[in-house]
């Protein structure tokens, strides 16, 4: 009887253990269902539909990042959430409220630590990627009764991660090191308001956009000695001010080679920019307001979405000739892109028709609809493997 | 009794799946153990071996390509063997002799075909990545009484496979999105004697190495109606005849930013070459012929190693001021270098001390040493992203 009990108590564990998978973890990603705060758990070599992990809060722009290992992705939620999911296993490993209003996080190079930068309290927080306990907690400069927000940030090499402050104008580099003694190094020039930062692919430049002036903020993290540097001085709303629906990502940047593509504010082009010297070398029209201006991993073609009302509409530039080579009718509420790693397929968020919207990049048709709830920012796992991501 | 059969044979099934690791595969790698024929599967995260997985055959100049997922690692061997090893489970899943005498293999951009180029019988065959089924033989145009070799096999973005021909001196496109028609195009003016070949990371250019005359050939797989160009006319074994010890491999080349960096030939040099023009821009004077220059991800510094006398050193070099900043004394036998994905750590094998030693790329120090069987090359599951790995 006693060796039976051991038997039933060794196959009641293999039941349990049956639910999580036993496979790699490349070909995976995540995909934010917003309206049900819940996320698809999806692979991208046989395209469908592993898991669905409810129960993550406003999801309302959140954004993921992944373990080193690919197997954990960290979802950022707008409630100030931050949830640790395991992919291979459909589940929520912990789940905490880290502050009031968060705007996105980020993963330290060596994958152990996980960053929240957060409107209220103002500051960054930094937390183990194992148990999302507190190992550092980084106020902001205070700023009237409160502290700053704090928005745009990014990881950088050497175990750094970059951010700004958006109601002082500050960046700081918060270098951790020595997670027990966090090193700050702060620009106190970078202009008004900065709204959103990216960190260029190689992690060598970190970028703000500025909301008080027309701009662009530059610090180049080879040389953080030369400090700030303005770029692209008419970059904004410009003296004509226009209607602007959405102001874009700067994680809806394009760099391919040499050349920076990106969402011009308010204008219905993408400007394109030689990252050598950072200025202006063109302007292509497109359909509407561009979000993001996504490259093709090789860099040969961008794919852009648009604001509303244009948010129906995904359009294919050439990188070369900067022609438009496709307009795609995707469906309202086109609100996200994301290549597999080689870049052979993109997936398109569809929100208003419930679906993910699979293109083969080579002939520029749909492959394959996948349903998904109020589909919003699609994620892959090989993310892990890069910085800014 | 019946249903305690039952309740064995699923014990026994559990203790067969318990044998396979549930974890991510995004950190993992494997090891090439050349004479024991033996490879070693890893994690970077714990610095740990998970499996040794004998019986590869001949494993000298063994290279290895990753399936999508991260889970299989496809292993050629200089003996024609081509191996599909499962790294969660630590087995090989099929071997199969497909050649005579082969020289590396390729992954296709979608992942489902693994291509690899023979000396004898002279071509290429394609596998299917699921069951090793062949799809497609290539065989290579005829020369004297045989076929000529094939070499510099890479993968190229929109399905497509490039390699070079030895004995005649060609280069071929291997289009196989129709895998039952795959396109050949021919380039017939390679040069004399193409014995490796590279393509840049964006998968744009392709590159072959001359045993017969000096200078490259490159091709721009954006244009090939341009054909083949000869580039760094200077670049081979030169008038002055030099002891070279050891061709360097082109995949010892490091592309950062705008500039290459590649092995000069016979000299104690590593040339810079600038990749808008393709000219070359400087020499860094080194400690013996470099094998491998390969630049940390984020393109700050190159770390070179040597061929013999001096396979016991290897050096770094700041990418942008050119200088040598440390010379490590590794041990005898120093032969391949493996940067983990956002490039904290480089993992170093040294064949003559059978480990490997793991540096941290920030502080230049040894972190740790992983005993290995007289390892050489290594291989993390991040390739599997990336185009020409």
């Amino acid at each position: 009887m006693r060796s039976l009990l051991l038997l039933l108590a060794l196959l009641l564990q293999t039941s349990l253990q049956a639910e999580c998978l036993t496979r790699g973890t490349g070909d995976m990603g995540v995909i934010i269902e917003r309206a049900s705060g819940s996320l698809l758990v999806i692979n991208t070599s046989e395209h469908d539909a592993l898991f669905r992990v409810e129960g993550l809060g406003d999801l309302s722009h959140a954004s993921v990042v992944f373990s080193r290992d690919e197997r954990y992705a960290y979802v950022f939620g707008r409630d100030g959430g931050l949830t640790q999911v395991d992919i291979l296993c459909g589940l929520i490993v912990k789940r905490i409220i880290q502050g009031g209003n968060s705007i996105g996080g980020a993963i330290s190079q060596d994958g152990r630590l996980v960053a929240v930068s957060n409107y209220k309290p103002g500051g960054v927080k930094v937390f183990s990627s194992d148990d999302l306990s507190l190992v550092a907690d980084i106020p902001a400069t205070p700023f009237k009764d409160k502290r700053s927000k704090t928005v745009g940030l990014v990881d950088a090499p050497d175990q750094r991660f970059v951010f700004a402050l958006y109601d002082t104008g500050e960046t700081w580099i918060l270098d951790m090191t020595d997670p027990k003694n966090p090193g700050i190094t702060r620009f106190t020039d970078t202009g008004r308001l900065p709204y959103d930062g990216l960190i260029t692919p190689d992690g060598r430049y970190y970028i703000n956009g500025l909301f008080g002036e027309d701009g662009l903020a530059l610090l180049d993290l080879w040389h953080p000695e030369k400090g700030m540097r303005r770029i692209l001085d008419h970059y904004g709303k410009g003296e004509q001010q226009l209607p602007v629906y959405k102001m874009p990502h700067l994680e809806g940047w394009a760099i391919a080679g040499d050349r920076a593509f990106l969402p011009a504010v308010g204008h219905h082009e993408v400007l394109v920019v030689n990252t050598g010297d950072w200025k202006e070398a063109g302007r292509i029209p497109v359909h509407g307001q561009p979000v993001f201006v996504m490259a093709r991993p090789d860099g040969r073609q961008l794919w852009v979405n648009f604001a509303f009302p244009d948010n129906d509409t995904v359009q294919v530039i050439d990188s070369e000739t900067l022609k438009i080579i496709k307009t795609l009718k995707t469906g309202k509420g086109t609100l996200h892109m994301e290549f597999t790693p080689r870049g052979e397929e993109v997936w398109i968020s569809v929100r208003d028709r419930d679906e993910i919207q699979i293109y083969d990049t080579r002939t520029l048709e749909l492959k394959k609809r996948l349903p998904a709830r109020k589909p919003s920012g699609i994620f892959f796992t090989d993310r892990a493997h890069k910085t800014g991501l």
